[in-house]
């Protein structure tokens, strides 16, 4: 099973490499990264580089295709190698995944045309925009495409997928293998469950107002 | 605050991604990932390589030093530079902390003499060999000692952390910021809730046999 994973300049590390952990780990996957261009893909924070071990046209049939998001994704929003890549590959995955804002991306690429979506918390209502239907949780499915929302969502939305490729039980050992029993300190990781002076001071550090 | 986060061949990505996305984003936060040679450095699956920007010798005076674990972690057990670097800057910092097999690294250099701690849910009791206390918590406090237990569990450790560095509110936009509001789909994520089963699946994975 050839899964892509989709880096570009400016990308949320743990959208990517969660998923990464889980996927990789499936029974005969053959993971790729790639980018338009070969090489060194800088993060969002400038301070991680992942190396793209392939072109976009060099991974011309990925069984799975895993895009990201990240502040980065504002410059991928236009038509370009990465949409007509993204609408190629499209028509011969078995399943297309994205994480954070990566969504928008599929989106603008025209690939979630009235298909239930999520995003980054903070961006949700932009999935209107290209045609798909914002849905307020944290792992959305529909048909082949398994949207996950912001950042670390995409281990919750891994897991999902793998257990669509390889059962529940496989999906638990996965699970296990990962030792993901999360015990966060705080119960402030969505909108909803944050103190409103928290998600005033993370709107601020994110919208750098 | 500098933030040393240390990368050997053979290390498991979200051991390391997972604590960098939160730790990355702490006010003044200088991350820099080191090795014992600047360059790539290629992870225990074979497919994801993450560039090591300075040696560890370059970065002698860090704040923060983060280690994460993965199979590679067997060939960082022997005294040698890694040793050495940790237990020079170790002088200094004010937090160290470990992820997974990691923190059989640190007990092996020494620092965890006498200190609870624990590691990935396979290796708990090798801590006991070189002094530490195992401790079966997904994240243990002991001084300046903060130690995550298996890949996933650096999240929740970052986030205690942060806690101590910047107060609750701010490791609480952290949380918010990085959506961290699991839901797995499944609660098999630690040895005492997994099926047993789905165990001893993970085993035979993890051990090859």
């Amino acid at each position: 099973m050839k899964i892509a994973i989709v880096l570009y300049p400016g990308f949320t590390a743990l959208d990517v490499v969660g998923p990464y952990e889980v996927l990789g780990r499936l029974p005969g996957a053959e993971v790729v990264f790639v980018a338009e261009e070969p090489g060194l893909v800088l993060n969002d924070q400038g301070s991680l580089s992942i190396q793209a071990v392939a072109k976009l046209e060099d991974m011309s049939h990925p069984d799975v295709v895993v895009i990201g998001g990240g502040p980065g994704q504002l410059d991928q929003m236009s038509d370009g190698p990465l949409h007509r890549w993204l609408r190629q590959v499209d028509q011969t995955t078995q399943w297309t995944m994205s994480v954070c804002t990566g969504s928008l991306i599929l989106a603008a690429a025209g690939l979630l045309q009235n298909r239930r979506a999520t995003t980054y918390w903070l961006q949700l209502e932009e999935l209107r925009k290209f045609g798909a239907i914002p849905t307020d949780e944290r792992v959305v499915t529909d048909g082949k495409y398994l949207i996950g929302a912001g950042v670390s969502a995409g281990i919750d939305a891994a897991l999902t997928l793998a257990s669509k490729i390889v059962g529940d039980d496989g999906a638990q050992a996965l699970q296990l293998i990962i030792e993901y029993d999360p015990q966060p300190p705080f119960d402030a990781g969505s909108e909803s469950k944050a103190p409103r002076s928290v998600v005033e001071d993370a709107k601020r550090q994110l919208l750098g107002s």
